[in-house]
């Protein structure tokens, strides 16, 4: 029996585990099919992280993660590269299916994070995280007084073009429709705006760029409009992510704790779901704000909640 | 007017000043009297910030905060060696007691934090770092299997008395009083538990040690018993907390926003508080876990959701 299982191995769940196990908890596993570090290890550029820090050339998301796995599993963390495929709990005890075998837990930090969608035009994973970007909070900042795109035309889209206006000279928002599909004054915001230029009926044909980086994209419009090159450095791109709550899901289809309604999981400020014992972190749980160093606080969190509950049980 | 008003320098107010300048808010002034850094400044060793460890010799927490101004004033964030005594809201205005002066801001974010409680014995704040600790879950592990000693009679210390079982060989928990004031079942677990020694009626006259450190205290005792000498390297001294929560307190005597019993800062995940464009970062709001990690995140949340507000508005 595991006094505390940890699903996923980004900046969540290598904190999680680091802090259960400096805390004395002994039977620490987390589950990562991969190296461990996350979706941050694919960015080209970090810098608000506090405490890691080079301006020239600036830190690189894998370099940031390089010291983690190491300090984290300093205190007895045991990493498995193993997949879970499903979370029940039976009585007091979680079980999980790791591959063909079946593990019992006494606690569960799910840390499985959530996944941008990708839009599918050509090139966008060439020029992923060297100019296309799914983060504006993350990236924003490095493309200071260019010009960028925005691609969406929901709620994030409309906001992180918003957000976008306050560090660039000019933001593009590309949507494939007429209309946006955000909250009316989010609209009306954009609409007055006078540094966001709207391209509506529009979709990315390709990207281009060279080893540096992303150039530009070409544009192709429903409207019968000819096609249109934008030499911009920097594409966020924002049509919707995919929670990763799969090993939640019951055999009756619910899922094991509360979820709202895009599947993030609700937690409280002490990272406790619903389910006793089941404590989320990370990209996964409700408001996430989608950045390592918030990650990794949820998941010290997580670590010593497990503790105190192995203790108190 | 300041876009951003940030009281205090610690991880918090540091990182809210990160995020809000970098995400492109242009007045944001941090105020700190001292240099910025925070309580973690007095540590001697920290080993469980993500990202940066050094087996031998640890970290101090003055090297792990070294680096964090330059990194967070990186983007344009001021500091002003400056006391806030005051803060309240004309309207949609935030104005700021600042010296003589009056300060008027559109956000403010408060992460003055909390201060331990000194306990008053001789060699006190000789060893205060060096020995003696406020934190188990920062410094219980350095005490790995030895003993170690717990001042205090109520939940925290309690609780921290608990966890350091999990860590070290045996923890004499040192009390003035007959009576713990903890809740009954922390009270029943601590007196079930083999490793606690529980020494009541006690009170520490001074602690000894060299210039490595702590190494042992001299305990004299309410009801007649002799002075004892315990050999310790480690004493976690929980008699209670400060919430620096002055600045919020208003002329009638409430607070600005809502806080709890404690004094501490009623928050959401998004750290806002009860009012609109008053945000709280770090120990001085609600369930803190007391962690430079998690002080971190708090401000950079904070940061994020005070640009959000000024967009908004």
């Amino acid at each position: 029996m595991l006094d505390c299982a940890i699903v996923g191995g980004g900046p969540a769940g290598l904190t999680a585990g680091l802090y259960a196990t400096r805390g004395g908890l002994e039977n620490v596993v987390m589950y990562e099919m991969g190296m461990p570090g996350g979706q941050i290890t694919q960015s080209s550029e970090i810098e608000n992280y506090p405490g890691s820090f080079r301006e020239d050339p600036p830190l690189t998301g894998m370099e940031l993660m390089e010291s983690w796995p190491a300090q984290c599993m300093h205190f007895g963390l045991k990493h498995e590269m193993k997949e879970v495929s499903s979370i029940t709990k039976e009585g007091d005890v979680f079980i999980l299916k790791v591959g063909e075998e079946r593990v019992e837990a006494k606690t569960v930090v799910v840390c499985t994070g959530s996944t941008p969608k990708r839009a599918g035009f050509d090139g966008e994973d060439t020029f992923f995280g060297k100019g296309v970007s799914t983060c504006a909070t993350c990236d924003g900042f490095f493309y200071r007084n260019q010009e960028v795109g925005v691609l969406g035309g929901g709620d994030t889209a409309l906001e992180e073009a918003l957000y976008l206006t306050n560090i660039c000279s000019k933001v593009y928002l590309i949507h494939r429709r007429e209309q946006f599909r955000a909250a009316p004054p989010t609209v009306k915001r954009v609409m007055e705006n006078d540094k966001i230029e709207i391209v509506t009926n529009a979709s990315i044909d390709h990207a281009y760029g060279d080893q540096m980086g992303l150039k530009g994209v070409e544009i192709s419009f429903s409207d019968g409009r000819e096609n249109m090159k934008l030499d911009i450095p920097g594409l966020f791109v924002f049509v919707g992510s995919d929670v990763n709550n799969g090993i939640l899901r019951q055999e009756d289809g619910s899922f094991l704790c509360e979820t709202n309604e895009q599947g993030q999981i609700v937690v409280d400020l002490n990272m406790k779901t619903s389910v006793p014992g089941l404590f989320a972190a990370g990209d996964i749980r409700i408001d996430a704000a989608r950045q390592v160093v918030c990650a990794a606080s949820d998941g010290a969190i997580a670590g010593m909640q497990a503790l105190h509950y192995v203790q108190e049980h």
